[in-house]
């Protein structure tokens, strides 16, 4: 590919530690990467804001954040009221579809992305999917991307018109939460960019602090001890909140 | 099926012709029809008032619109400034993808409304493409209906857990829109609800007037001359607009 003029690439970016990984990732093949977000009824807009830090430190051409209110439909911990889950161990966190689990929410991100990527002229598309994470959610299988990638061709002008194949690319797809601390130290991202709690806290002084005990805290809190390291992001004093 | 505990179905419903017979059938099939519409940067709202008009009137169970900003990633006439063609002939109609294609448009609804469809624990969309749009969009080519099935067992908690099989009902792929017409008058649909127009004109007593010469008035047109009616909306007087 010439460096001179990169083919783009789409990449989902929702402000963690495994999209800014992947954003990397996709800049390390080659690509000009095209990030994109989704304001989707989070109770936070702290994602977003870390999604736009972490697009810009990781040179991506283009960030947009596409409007998204699944809010309308219900259904999960992230969008509605629904209790997130605190304090449980790896095993609980691996068993079933979590309530934080947003219906079809990646076959949804996937699909605008397609959208971009048809508008791009793009035929690569990143998702940070990895083995943890597809332990319960469906839509993070390895089966779930290829039947996309043959959707993708079906549903597009480029693919009807011209045979053009869409590859998703989920380069995290078999790393553990180590290996992908590992990988984005291997990579030079930055993960104090990065933000992960279900159940972030605002501290008077402005800090964002993490819970430290929902399942995606536990889950990157193990990935940094994996690999004997430091997470460099805030914590919340339990007692001070 | 229990008439009086009716299974629930997602019909999307853009408050087209289409869209209202199609929410009209599944109705006829005994559903419990929860309509969705997107307000996704269209540049006139008046198609999703005419949404709310029809499913009101088609008895839908419940209607949700999703906003999706879609203009964000551009790409079409129906979302950007691009100029919508006029005046066409059917053959022109039929050649090759429109301008007014919203690229991954039907992948991204059928997208969200399998997210909703997995909330209410329905396994029955209703989309209401047909044999016209077909020659010219690619994501309403009944192969792309059949990928898209393929990929929502694989991306549902339904699926992955109870095996369970979504179906992609599109009652109107083989009808001409003067089949659509006609099954409008069997099934007691009222077409003069409904909006159909790329390019609507409001005039200054606040009524909406349809162009009549965009590709999309031209087809609708073409149906009730078909089977010999009359169309109950407004048209513009050129001279007036």
């Amino acid at each position: 590919m010439s460096e001179m003029n990169p083919q783009p690439a789409v990449c989902l970016l929702s402000g963690g530690m495994d999209s800014a990984v992947c954003l990397a990732q996709a800049r390390a093949d080659g690509f000009a990467v095209h990030a994109l977000s989704f304001s989707y009824g989070q109770r936070h807009q702290v994602e977003l804001e870390a999604a736009r830090r972490v697009a810009q430190a990781g040179g991506a051409a283009d960030h947009r954040t596409v409007e998204l209110n699944l809010r309308t439909l219900g259904g999960s911990a992230l969008t509605d009221d629904l209790e997130v889950p605190k304090a449980r161990d790896e095993a609980q966190i691996g068993a079933g579809v979590p309530v934080t689990y947003v219906p079809a929410r990646n076959t949804v991100f996937l699909s605008v992305a397609l959208g971009w990527a048809e508008v791009l002229g793009a035929r690569d598309i990143y998702i940070g999917v990895n083995a943890v994470d597809y332990s319960g959610y469906p839509d993070c299988r390895p089966e779930f991307l290829r039947a996309f990638e043959a959707l993708a061709s079906l549903a597009t002008a480029a693919g009807a018109e011209q045979g053009a194949q869409f590859r998703v690319r989920a380069p995290l797809l078999d790393l553990t939460k180590g290996g992908i601390v590992q990988r984005a130290f291997d990579l030079g991202v930055d993960l104090g960019l990065t933000h992960t709690c279900y159940d972030p806290w605002v501290h008077p002084s402005g800090e964002v602090r993490s819970c430290g005990t929902c399942d995606a805290c536990i889950l990157r809190l193990k990935g940094f001890a994996e690999v004997g390291a430091i997470d460099p992001i805030s914590y919340c004093d339990p007692q001070e909140r």
